[in-house]
């Protein structure tokens, strides 16, 4: 008799998106006469045209694929060397990152999902609350949890509590707290909180990573909102991370690649776990090998697209949507802060976060921006228990709709 | 201390294709003057060029990217409508598939390595020999099996043999088999073999299926090349499939997708398997929740791509293919049957697989070929014990490629 894998039968009903959408139906059959005024501040996901630089690229690359010549079949799985190089070249300069410790993939949430394939049954798992919900659900399906209690949480994971106090940063756990962590996931610039971390705070981390043989497994998917020039963008700028975290990156946030699908986790050749037996493996090896046999490399006019985000060009118009973003990110900031709103994020990063008004839980935040503003953000609890109170606003829109965002906010809490 | 996953360690040294490029690599090292007289007959990569319909819609959907207004960020993750609706009207119209029970991805070697995701520990694994070595590989990850004797062989593996005898063809058990299967993975028309199953080879399986509560997972990326009208091209063309079967197909070896990735996996809504308490679950279900949280749909462009296969000129230009690569196997199989050798495949099939002369081994054979003529194949032994003794023959390139090589073979054999 076959049997499924129940760890599925854990996971809470809905994940989070698809039940904004599933409210936002609802609301839209209800209420068709408002269907056309609906801003969508929800899910993260860039509005801006694909730069010129990128759909150049993969027009040249599907001609060639028309020519017997040049046409390309399988590639490489772990990607091309022209894109591994350029990643090294523009993003790790002086990090000491080697192209061949990088993989191409098709996406972030399939890598941070994927990872999990190389690791062991065991592993005290920590992860920030709130969270992307992707690192939580992963685990679960894994097997590295318990069932969820009634507000959410599962038995066996190691939540570290983000908040107004720690500036939804997570602090290392104590030394004496009961658990250790094997597996830490971070994510800087976060998503949803828009928190930035500083060089000692992730010096901290290190040192915590390195001192109980842990692993970071680092989303820097936001990296290139970071404005501040202390914050750094990658792990690697901290001394010793090579041998204790891997970093996950996207193109979806920066060259607008959410619907192209192209993203990379480096792996220093460095990092290790051990074995059953106590032997140190390379995680590089493994990951290798779970690329090699599960994926079958990324698509090739989608990895030319991804190259040309480093040309000349590409950084120019790249530079130019981050400005946009921010821009947006800055004024939807100042009008929650204007209405006397709780505030953080979206200084080096493109959410917003903000306490709701009036003691509102964060669904009944929802439900009254979309029912009496037609605008929809994302509830804060829905990333983890501690965001309750909390909703997100995306930067990622038009200025136009942005603008109209902020007047619509003004009226509903003024 | 953070753990790996030490199933990785019982994996044998080299996947196939690598340890293949590799040994090209050397000998093109050590013989530079022969480097240019090289033909690749061994992984199964398509030659030609995309079909220009696929061009034309993929540069189309490149130039949406680059308006605001028709730009498209995230999709759905099971993959759009278009394109589930034009694979079921134009694959599955007269089975009883519907559109939801299509799930798009980046490929077939990712669903099939991905699709254990969702089953439960423990299951009864059966694996024809010889065998596609993703489904062995990703089953001795997930922990599935015990470690491999000399032979390569995988402890706990339901092995079910493939010889001249059956005709390739594996067998259902014998009521008496000491083990049931639970797990059923069949390929056809199969790689590597060519073999194909008739009708009542595969209502066989069907029935073990369902008498066994088991589930087949049926590998149909070749399907295209099936010529032959009594053969059945899916296994939903058997009368209660949709109960014990899954099936996968892929864009890659008719649309010419292997560098573009774009593939699909069948999941009939009526498909369960037993979760931990016994209770009847939905691999429907299991999969959607794996797909949304796992993987974020396959590119846009890439989309529209595989869509315009089933258009008018589409259709055309995927049957001038079918018929180059048909052509090109019918020259190869009628050349090694010209020499006496023992030959399978090859009519239905891309791949045409042929038993070694003189008693040479597998890899005998292939640095004979490589070494002597200049020819890349594939030892059989690669895709498991059986195997041994045969080497396959890709029919995947140009006419005058494949006409070179039946001199090859006639000079190196006659």
């Amino acid at each position: 008799m076959a049997t499924i894998n129940s760890n599925f039968l854990k996971l809470k009903a809905g994940y989070l998106f698809p039940e904004i959408a599933r409210r936002v139906k609802a609301y839209t059959e209800a209420n068709p006469d408002k269907a056309g005024r609906i801003i969508r501040c929800g899910i993260g996901d860039v509005t801006e045209p694909l730069p010129s630089a990128v759909r150049e690229a993969m027009h040249a690359a599907i001609d060639e694929q028309g020519d017997r010549a040049t046409f390309k079949g399988y590639g490489p799985e772990q990607g091309y060397e022209f894109l591994r190089q350029a990643i090294v070249d523009n993003q790790y300069a002086s990090l000491g990152i080697s192209a061949d410790e990088v993989f191409i993939s098709d996406g972030s949430k399939c890598d941070t999902g994927n990872i999990l394939d190389i690791f062991g049954k065991g592993n005290v798992i920590a992860i920030t609350d709130p969270v992307y919900p992707v690192y939580v659900d992963t685990n679960v399906m894994a097997g590295n949890t318990g069932d969820a209690d009634e507000k959410g949480a599962y038995a066996g994971l190691l939540y570290l509590e983000c908040n107004a106090a720690n500036g939804f940063v997570a602090e290392v756990p104590s030394e004496k707290a009961d658990k250790k962590a094997d597996l830490i996931y971070l994510c800087f610039p976060n998503n949803p909180t828009g928190a930035v971390a500083t060089r000692a705070q992730l010096e901290a981390w290190v040192a915590y990573a390195k001192a109980n043989d842990a692993i970071i497994l680092f989303d820097a998917a936001y990296e290139a909102f970071i404005q501040d020039p202390e914050i750094p963008r990658s792990i690697f700028e901290i001394e010793g991370a090579r041998d204790c975290a891997m970093e996950f990156r996207s193109f979806s946030k920066n060259g607008g690649f959410t619907g192209i699908r192209c993203a990379y986790v480096v792996i220093p050749k460095t990092l290790t776990g051990a074995s059953d037996t106590g032997e140190r493996i390379p995680l590089h090896q493994l990951w290798s090998r779970r690329h090699s046999t599960k994926f079958n490399g990324a698509s090739y006019p989608v990895q030319k697209g991804a190259a040309a985000v480093f040309s000349e060009e590409g950084k120019q118009q790249v530079a130019e949507l981050i400005e946009h973003y921010m821009g947006n990110a800055k004024l939807l900031r100042e009008a929650c802060l204007s209405l006397g709103l709780e505030v953080f994020g979206g200084i080096n990063a493109p959410y917003v976060w903000v306490g709701c008004p009036d003691g509102l839980t964060s669904w009944e935040m929802f439900d009254k921006m979309l029912g009496e503003a037609q605008v929809v953000i994302t509830p804060g609890s829905g990333f983890g228990s501690a965001g309750e109170g909390y909703f997100r606003i995306s930067a990622f829109n038009s200025r136009a709709n942005v603008l109209e965002v902020c007047e619509r906010l003004k009226t509903l809490i003024a």
